[in-house]
């Protein structure tokens, strides 16, 4: 399996290399030294990223479910509540000499070294991972009180929980209903190494799906997935993971119920849908000690990076009734459903997407280089939908009335809302190979001929094959 | 002028408990006693603030401008040098019996009374209104160092500003070009009363436009715009504001140039584009002391709120080289560009969008009611285009063939990526009801004549009227 990426050749660094010159991604704050675990999208980066989060928008509202937006900055009492203030932590060793604290690590334990100065690392305890911050301004003269104490959300959930009544309100008091909702969330990381896929504020984008307790085994598209054959290591295997359909895992208890088993399928089918190869994916099952404190099961979807190993991409949790119980009791609001069955807390199925690294994971699935005649050819090989630019177009020259057809032809397409570059400058190869690498899709050249015929050359990014069209038809054929 | 709004009969808070009802908008943490300045999006607020946000980025994207997508936490340093540590403040007032600090505001002053005990007002300084956080841990025994304090950004910009040379890399070294940004910023208000538009959490949609100081009088495209007639205010006049074009704004010196005045034409395009009514938006331009600490020149776009009366939703302003210089010296950067004239720090024009306040201004513009027959009708008369749910599919009666065809024409649409509804409970009467004050431009009815013709009855929201369509039209009907 870790053969499938390297078999391309790329050196691991390639892609990051590529996105950060090709404006995809930057440290943020460069210019002040940069600060580990931030990231800033440039202006393709930031084209991909949306499309991805338009294409997961639309994936979920075909479910029929709704998106809500809500706020970031989060009263103490939240998380109170939720248990993120006491449980939201990370084990942590501290160096005896330089006194910095450190995530422990397979590498980073009491007893070893640590990493910058080589003193000893002893235990330190368990540190809480949310940035802190303070609504409003205390009285004159008094202390800050914990009333006034803020965090940034760990996760976009809790915002949902709080909503609950109001969505089921807007439901008609019916199960099941999903919610939907893309936003930033942090993590303090303590000393973040890995910083492009460890950020300490990020993008998440969550589904929360509330239903019966007793309806979790019995989905009603169930069939329509059952057949979807993943990769999965549950947390009773040791090592080897092993092909099976979603509807055996089902069946033979690997998975708890239909309805995680749904949403595990549709991740699936989303990642694939973006064009991350299937190979490169697999379902991990967490072990009880690694779970969060809310969960009662969780999978993670891995994706295996040629540059960190599996990596989790996305968790699909399911969280049973712990939050609406936990915000019941503490808020002292009633959480509960009338059913045919009487008064029940929903449970809660949660699938997770961390947008930044599936961002990354389709760069390095999309990147590849290869030799054409004496020349190397680096290509993102995004789809079409997601692709950031979607044409270029080119004089062939750099002659007036070249420039102003080719003006012509980009204004149009343009106004059609269709996102196209113009580039005039160098020679055509040198455009075809940036175009390559910033993966758009299509090329359209202008050349003498089209100011006789109206017909323009296009170009195709994979197999570089050139098609000639008439410029009535450009619109359609990029579509 | 201010009875525009009233003439519709609507009592003032019909908008707002609409909102609040229909799953626009809510409190956030309200179950925990909610916290001034937060508000949650709703499925249909979200809905609709998503739609507007993606009409304002192909807006600006048809200009030629490129997205970026910067942190939202952000170092000290950064604001040291941006000026906002020392300067975005609020003067306050301190009640000397309960000690809560106040705004100063028109009813809120030294001298006057306390709103919350009745206590005397006295000065209390300027007090910033950044929240703030720490990345990272502190060193074991350490105190807490200026290092590692950051703040919650007070808006998008300086993220584009930090990325200025990457950006300008980007564009081949050549100005003009523009970036825009959407994204959360944040402020931490001081006792914010009329919480709805005086949020601490807020989407800001900002552009920066970055031009050579000698070119900012001659913006190629502004012969397209010279022609919009707007309502201005200058600072010159004291009371009354004036129609005039923008050609004749900036040719008597009112508008300072003509890429201040191209962006204030396209801002006003822009929102009356949304559908808000021409005459309840103005600019006001501002007086020296009121301008942001960055701002040479800055005019306001505002709308007229029966609620609220005059409220800025948009800011146009002149940052000059303000902000490059700024980040040039503090941080040692070269932010220079080299044209034909030499080495230059470009200017920045600047609009900044609060889409919160358009959100709010667009409900308001929207919203109105009337007696149609011995009922009262509450519509949301949204753009079709802005509408969060396209249309609704209504079996007739409840009756399982009426909807299981109703289920049919719902699912093909939604799989057609038509933002559908499915409404079969209650009366046709309640349902067209709730429809109006939601905003769904089109009810289709699925009745015993479907079964037959394979037609369905189309009523269109604001007129009422009532079409028959084959089934295999509706969708083209739609859009």
């Amino acid at each position: 399996m870790t053969d499938t990426g390297s078999s391309k050749g790329a050196p691991k660094d390639d892609v990051a290399e590529l996105a950060r010159r090709r404006g995809y991604l930057g440290q943020a704050f460069e210019i002040y030294g940069a600060a580990a675990g931030f990231y800033d999208y440039g202006p393709l980066g930031a084209g991909l990223k949306r499309r991805v989060e338009n294409k997961w928008r639309d994936f979920y509202m075909r479910e029929g479910f709704y998106e809500i937006e809500t706020t970031s900055v989060v009263p103490r009492s939240v998380f109170e509540a939720s248990g993120h203030l006491e449980s939201f932590t990370d084990p942590t060793v501290l160096c005896t000499r330089c006194k910095n604290f450190f995530r422990v690590a397979e590498d980073l334990d009491v007893g070893k070294k640590c990493p910058d100065c080589g003193g000893m690392l002893e235990a330190a305890g368990e540190i809480n991972l949310m940035f802190q911050t303070r609504i409003g301004v205390p009285k004159a003269g008094s202390e800050e009180s914990t009333k006034s104490e803020a965090y940034l959300r760990p996760e976009t959930a809790q915002g949902i929980f709080l909503n609950f009544q109001r969505l089921l309100r807007f439901n008609r008091d019916k199960l099941p209903f999903g919610i939907i909702q893309i936003g930033k969330a942090y993590r303090n990381e303590i000393s973040p190494r890995q910083s492009l896929i460890r950020l300490r504020e990020f993008t998440l984008a969550e589904v929360e799906v509330f239903v019966a307790p007793r309806d979790k085994n019995s989905h009603p598209e169930f069939d329509a997935v059952a057949d979807r054959v993943l990769q999965l290591l549950p947390a009773s295997s040791n090592t080897n993971y092993e092909e099976k359909s979603v509807g055996e895992a089902v069946r033979s208890g690997i998975m708890a119920n239909e309805y995680l088993g749904y949403h595990i399928a549709k991740v699936d089918e989303f990642l694939e849908g973006l064009g991350i190869p299937h190979a490169k994916l697999r379902f991990r099952q967490h072990h009880r000690d690694e779970m969060a404190h809310y969960a009662t099961d969780c999978w993670d979807a891995e994706f295996l990076s040629d540059r960190y190993g599996w990596m989790e991409i996305v968790g699909v949790a399911d969280r049973g009734d712990y939050d609406l119980k936990a915000h019941a009791s503490s808020s002292n609001t009633d959480m509960s459903v009338r059913t045919e069955q009487g008064k029940i807390i929903p449970h809660v199925i949660e699938p997770s997407y961390g947008m930044d690294r599936i961002f990354y994971a389709l760069l390095e699935s999309a990147y590849y280089k290869e030799q054409v005649g004496k020349e190397n050819r680096q290509v993102l090989k995004l789809k079409s939908e997601l692709a950031p630019i979607k044409a270029a177009v080119f004089p062939l020259l750099n002659r007036a009335e070249l420039k102003e057809k080719a003006r012509e032809v980009f204004q149009n397409l343009r106004d059609a809302s269709i996102f196209v570059e113009y580039d005039g400058s160098g020679s055509i190869g040198r455009r075809y190979r940036r175009q390559d690498e910033i993966g758009t899709p299509y090329c359209i050249t202008i050349d003498y001929e089209t100011l006789e015929d109206d017909a323009v050359t296009i170009r195709e990014r994979d197999t570089m094959k050139q098609v000639r069209v008439p410029i009535a038809e450009v619109e359609k054929v990029l579509a």
